[in-house]
């Protein structure tokens, strides 16, 4: 079954924009994943097509309606639908991978894109929305948020990644940042590649790789390597 | 004078695809930010146009040749270009707002795509590359990170936001989650706007939003929440 991906935004002319290229563009056509867009503006209740108004009790910008959004959400999620409702919004929970690998297991999902100075409390509330947020910045909108979140899942569904892309060892699956990448040429401007990668000792190569990536994660990212070292070493924790 | 991003991608028909649209595409064609594509595949130096190779010491993927990339970074960033030069990547430090904002203060930026298991250690240390991530997970590539970025950049850029869209109390700007936004209708499906944004009283409205900003901050971002604690309370810190 194909993983079911609706946009609800101001601007569907954006999808499938990068999402058309390499990977989720080959599964897109492959049908391992579909995608449908909703125009929020189609559900407009006078003849402006307005979607937004002001804030209740003042300050800049403009709110998106709860009655439009509910109506735009109504049209294409029944009740029986079990996708989840995700609005990108810079208040939700963070998006990690956990989330991704479990949101790729399911049917799909109806993704929200907001604008402006955000979305009325009461149609999150009212129509079950989960806030999904991709990073501590602020974004013009949902719409890159949207992409970023599918382009993350698509890759993960049956079929689409083949076995020259996978990497078992990439970052965040293993609880670690990636340990450095070598390639060719040899030498490169006067520097060359760690001895123990060509030494072909299997072995010795992997103890290196992991070592390196804990070196990397302790320096970069402490917050990961507390997590890491409290429930992934062996003996400890889920491992 | 204007922002100068220069992409560095194996998709540059990517580009600008999103951010031709809404805030980011009227400020493109203004001339406040300015967008170059390099195509890295243009400095591979067979006749299959080869960019990459497998992993030394083995293992799954390919990694991006440093040749090839170092002279694709050469062909458009001289040694007096003072521009950050930024690989997008899972392993780099995570993007904030503090960091956007100083970029935008800046000349541009020169944003590096990696696709594949990553790019070779070495020209990440010769060119000087800083690694930045969008967030805790895995994408088919580093082009829709460059969009995420962008995007974030160009809105605070001098004459890109009216004063209808700046919104000064922004999740993260104030160190806090935003508070609960409400617009008309009055009444939705027999919800109500909560009766002090109607009151008229500015100081019971800024007092409001202030409790349920720290509200949600607290609940959802206990991580953000300290932080604001710590740095950002009156008489304390920073602020």
């Amino acid at each position: 079954m194909s993983f079911a991906a609706t946009v609800l935004t101001l601007y569907p002319e954006m999808f499938p924009g990068p999402l058309a290229a390499s990977l989720s563009g080959r599964a897109l056509e492959k049908g391992i994943w579909s995608l449908e867009r909703v125009q929020i503006r189609d559900f407009a209740h006078d003849r402006h097509r307005s979607v937004d108004d002001t804030p209740a009790g003042g300050g800049a910008g403009m709110v998106l309606r709860p009655d439009v959004l509910a109506e735009a959400i109504d049209s294409t999620a029944s009740e029986g639908d079990a996708r989840p409702r995700i609005l990108l919004s810079p208040r939700g929970r963070p998006m990690t991978q956990a989330f991704v690998r479990d949101l790729a297991k399911g049917p799909g999902a109806v993704l929200i894109c907001g604008r402006f100075e955000g979305v009325d409390e009461r149609v999150i509330e009212a129509r079950g929305l989960t806030e999904v947020s991709i990073g501590d910045y602020i974004l013009s909108g949902g719409e890159l948020g949207a992409m970023v979140l599918l382009d993350a899942v698509v890759r993960l569904l049956p079929g689409v990644m083949g076995n020259q892309e996978s990497g078992e060892a990439e970052s965040f699956e293993t609880g670690l940042l990636e340990h450095p990448q070598y390639t060719r040429p040899q030498h490169f401007e006067g520097r060359g590649i760690p001895e123990v990668l060509t030494s072909g000792d299997h072995g010795r190569v992997a103890a290196w790789r992991r070592a390196e990536a804990e070196r990397i994660t302790r320096k970069r990212r402490p917050d990961l390597y507390a997590l890491y070292e409290a429930g992934h070493r062996p003996g400890k924790g889920e491992s």
